[in-house]
């Protein structure tokens, strides 16, 4: 590796240092969760439900994709997944975004990774599905295993919630079941409205 | 998924939500970093580095030996690399840490993981000789950048990080280059004693 290149994947470790910086909405604890220990969480979600669905998802592309899903968030920040205002310009944001993050990658790795992310938006491939429904998954398990602070704040309705988490259930198989058995326990713990 | 096996992953996803309270010796920003960031930054590190080395790792397998490497330190902590004291149990609490924390999982992902996870320990396939390069990057990367008050407390000198940091080295290639302009970066800024 040419001492170029190497510097600039040594900058982008440093750089990538920010998402643990990134706080989404749901909480861990006392503090709410970085952007950073959530892509660790979905990736651990992912090899669990490897076997799960049919055909196996190739995994080195799911656990890659999902390590990069959100990087662009050291940029354009996390959006809340029923931030209305914030929902109308996220594309824009996370693409502009896109563009500059990978933009300090080698030209190879920075086409290869803004690839693979834009192939996680596009949702296009069973690869990108699978992980979304990953990702979805951990989002909705994490709040409802906090008590959700961030619904009952806004009173957000299951009907309300069902239009984020719906691509997830289409999936079917584990992620169907594991969404409803989670909306069952949202319900028991009045995390959502009716 | 039977609804028993349905219920052991979902209770095992919220468990793991622990590794983010488990806290590592370097810090991100003003605080320190936990285990669960960690994880998601290593990973990140073996994507950038996966075409830097020959014959290229196997990334789901490296991929999910990343993801799960830590797991155990839900129930056995995180040891400072610089521990003695620590560093002398540490193999029989990881080990019983790892029956237990494996042992949550339906019996086919438990033998599956925990046999991951005896891989990246034993250190003798290229995948986990891998993954650990990309582990101790991380962490020396992370105490560089951070300005490694954990080191300076101690008076870690050269000499001692090097036992520590020389399986990464002789791994030879980005890592050995990579950890090498980091010591130099390490000493500039007097963060390791000559």
């Amino acid at each position: 590796m040419d001492s170029s290149r190497q510097a600039e994947l040594l900058d982008f470790i440093a750089l990538a240092d920010r998402l643990k910086h990134v706080l989404r909405a749901a909480r861990t604890g006392e503090r709410r969760e970085s952007a950073g220990e959530h892509a660790w969480h979905v990736g651990l979600i992912a090899v669990l439900l490897a076997d799960e669905v049919a055909p196996r998802p190739d995994m080195a592309r799911v656990l890659s994709m999902i390590a990069i899903h959100d990087l662009i968030e050291i940029e354009a920040g996390d959006t809340f997944a029923f931030d209305d205002a914030g929902l109308l310009t996220q594309a824009a944001r996370e693409n502009t975004a896109a563009s500059r993050i990978f933009g300090f990658l080698p030209p190879d790795l920075s086409s290869r990774l803004h690839a693979l992310w834009e192939e996680f938006e596009a949702q296009e491939t069973a690869d990108a599905r699978f992980a979304m429904g990953c990702d979805r998954l951990q989002g909705f398990a994490q709040q409802v295993e906090c008590g959700a602070p961030a619904w009952t704040e806004i009173g957000l309705t299951k009907a309300r919630s069902l239009v984020r988490m719906q691509p997830a259930i289409d999936l079917g198989g584990p992620f169907a079941s594991m969404i409803e058995a989670l909306y069952d326990r949202a319900m028991e713990n009045g995390l959502l409205r009716p």
